[in-house]
């Protein structure tokens, strides 16, 4: 490669549009540079499934090595992007080491947001990585190995107390999936605890569960979550968290009431990356209340066309000609679409050409719920059809195998699903240095 | 249960010695309480595999309670014991609750010996748990992206010099996985290193590997990892080791010599669990130079019938009429054996039979050494076969699938390696946190 001459493209993050900014740029003749802190791309949307001991983490994890071995304009390097200098235009990495760029795509991704209340963090782990997975389904088994032992019936009853914060998908996936692990799973396997005695409590501050969706959809998940043992709460805003208790307050004006829980998972909230800061503060750009980077319609920071922010740390509008913007949500297809765009922008620029507005098509959502329950919300060219129950789930479990990355690992869920479907049984619920107090050699 | 006027059996450690005890007193009328440290009953044959990155962990993992869920005369219990009071007759676990036995079978296993030089311990860790197996993939897979980004070329030659330890099955197994991620998995997938150029050291310190087996079969075991990139050093003391490089002897008298690597695996020694010490200076009983407990003909511990010792905790003697006795090796049919023949000599005792001597039935030994490599050493009742190569291997793979537990993990097994072989790919190629100074979150 006559590296010296190509234009070099650094991609700050492989998530879904970090990976396809590169996929798109496979046939320019530009030397790209794709960092990332982990060695996999992650497919986030059945994370719940290896926090619930449903999958193994390599199921849905592919190394971002491996999916560029074929692309030799991509050299893949694993790192921590500490800071951006849009002035001198290098990428500082943790260790000291910096890239130099001629085209930055920022898809540096989002964080849990716990509104202020970082002090709930230990007590209220999200889910946005493995390791996230691998602490809750820890923190989710041992809680029943936890109740098993425990002799006194308050605390028994906390152990068996788990609490969602949160009613969009991540959380109602959460909250059926652990309903069906106490009702199905750990059937039989306890002496001196019932594990279908488990409570799982979903809490949303808002109206209703999954808000994208139209209310009827929500309805609809909502008696779905419940009939399979879910307490659903709405309107219930939570007001402090700690190791042995949430507090809520189920009603403006009503009296706070403590609900006692040793497991507590937050889905409630996400932020942009610190990374989006800190480079609003050095490119003097603007990040919204969620700290994601607001950019112009082709995605490029303000005043930087040679910068441009995809995925969850953008605050994107999507620009349909006839139509007021719309600002564009914080899921996959979204980032997808957003590398794309990143890629044939790039590419129009080494033209010498304008760019192009970024326009999302909105396909619908989906959610799961459980076993044979999910929503779906699909737009179609014609007309948007909403559907729920053992079609939607089906539909749900097709488009996520099927955009699972590479065949293998597409193979290895079906069957691991296929296995959890008839046996009721969940394939990974092995944990290393469980019990507190453990070492594992 | 009528718990009250059942015999109390406890066992600790729930690997193959005591799983296949509690199995075996399935239809005894006895309250047996299974502990163990972890959730999950490990395949340790198999956990080079997922240090390797060849498996995910659940594949080799079972749930305990699960395998027990049908065997109501079982309480599992996850917790790791402390300390066993032989007179009291009760079993001190950590976090302070106690467990009373009438009968205690002490399965707890071997951990790693480093010789008195427990100081190497961070610098060339052993493989006997997940949390092993998980830290020697991250070294293993870490090496060559830091080697990607190191631009001093003796930093980066250390960076792909891997040594391995000890010449014994894991020890073999590992170098030659080693060798082959370098030569064919990792292929095509670095911009400024060839993998296929690391260095894989495989030091003994005896004549030769595989000890255990015919010097035929040692010879050809050392011919195969020679083919597959190996360096094999026999007669190869280590004299020293730190996070930069190891110390070798190379033969008695000779000046030391240096080798720099960053990646340094552990698999020359195994010893006894601690609480066999503990137990031994409480019961007035006798532990070997591995830290194993001298035991009675029966198993059980000179002057406490009640308490029996079996697997690698164990310096058991093999007693066959006509024969001299033989020391038990420390592999996975001789603990499954010592369950089963202590499972039987509880139940004489209960029926106030003479126990009987332990004898063990030796199969012979296998190893794999990589693709289409292994040699095997039968042990049939006419005549002793050995054999090696392309048969050897499969012959290895299909006595280590069948003997997996739970079929459900069998054909995941199967399948990841089918897909392994055709594609030379590896299925587990996922480390969390994997760059030193990364976080997850």
């Amino acid at each position: 490669m006559s590296g010296s001459r190509q234009p070099r493209v650094v991609i700050i993050g492989c998530g879904f549009g970090g990976l396809e900014a590169a996929r798109a740029l496979r046939s320019a003749d530009v030397a790209i540079t794709l960092v990332d802190r982990t060695n996999h791309h992650l497919f986030q949307p059945l994370l719940y499934q290896v926090a619930t001991a449903g999958l193994s983490a390599p199921a849905i994890a592919a190394p971002v090595r491996h999916l560029f071995r074929t692309q030799p304009n991509v050299t893949t390097l694993l790192a921590e992007v500490v800071a951006v200098d849009p002035v001198a235009r290098t990428v500082r990495l943790a260790g000291g080491a910096t890239l130099v760029y001629d085209h930055l795509i920022v898809a540096a991704g989002a964080t849990h947001s716990y509104f202020g209340h970082d002090a709930w963090a230990p007590f209220a782990p999200g889910l946005k990585t493995l390791a996230d997975a691998f602490e809750i389904r820890r923190r989710l088994l041992y809680a029943f190995e936890a109740a098993e032992q425990e002799t006194d019936a308050a605390a028994r009853a906390a152990w068996l107390t788990f609490v969602v914060i949160g009613g969009g998908p991540t959380g109602v996936e959460m909250a059926g999936t652990m309903a069906e692990i106490a009702r199905h799973t750990l059937r039989g396997e306890f002496r001196h605890i019932d594990p279908a005695a488990a409570q799982i409590l979903l809490l949303e501050g808002g109206e209703r569960v999954l808000p994208a969706m139209p209310p009827r959809l929500s309805a609809s998940a909502r008696r779905q979550l419940e009939q399979l043992g879910v307490q659903v709460r709405t309107g219930t805003r939570v007001t402090a968290i700690d190791a042995h208790r949430v507090e809520v307050q189920p009603a403006a004006g009503a009296p706070p009431q403590r609900i006692a829980s040793r497991c507590v998972l937050w889905a409630a909230g996400v932020q942009g990356s610190p990374l989006g800061r800190q480079l609003a503060h050095a490119a003097g750009a603007e990040v919204d209340r969620a700290g994601r980077l607001v950019v112009e319609p082709d995605l490029s920071l303000p005043g930087h066309p040679e910068i441009t922010v995809i995925g969850d740390l953008a605050a994107a509008q999507s620009h349909l000609p006839g139509h007021a913007p719309r600002p564009v949500p914080g899921v996959s297809p979204a980032a997808k679409q957003m590398g794309r765009s990143a890629a044939a922008n790039l590419m129009r620029r080494l033209a010498g050409e304008p760019t192009i507005a970024f326009r999302y098509r909105d396909w619908g959502n989906l959610a799961t719920i459980g076993r044979n329950s999910a929503v779906v919300d699909l737009w179609t060219p014609w007309r948007r059809v909403g559907f729920s129950g053992w079609f939607a789930w089906v539909f749900w479990l097709f488009a996520h195998i099927y955009f699972l990355i590479g065949f293998r690992n597409r193979l290895v869920v079906l069957i691991d699903w296929a296995s959890a479907y008839w046996s009721k049984q969940r394939y990974a619920r092995v944990v290393t240095g469980m019990a507190p107090g453990t070492t594992d050699d």
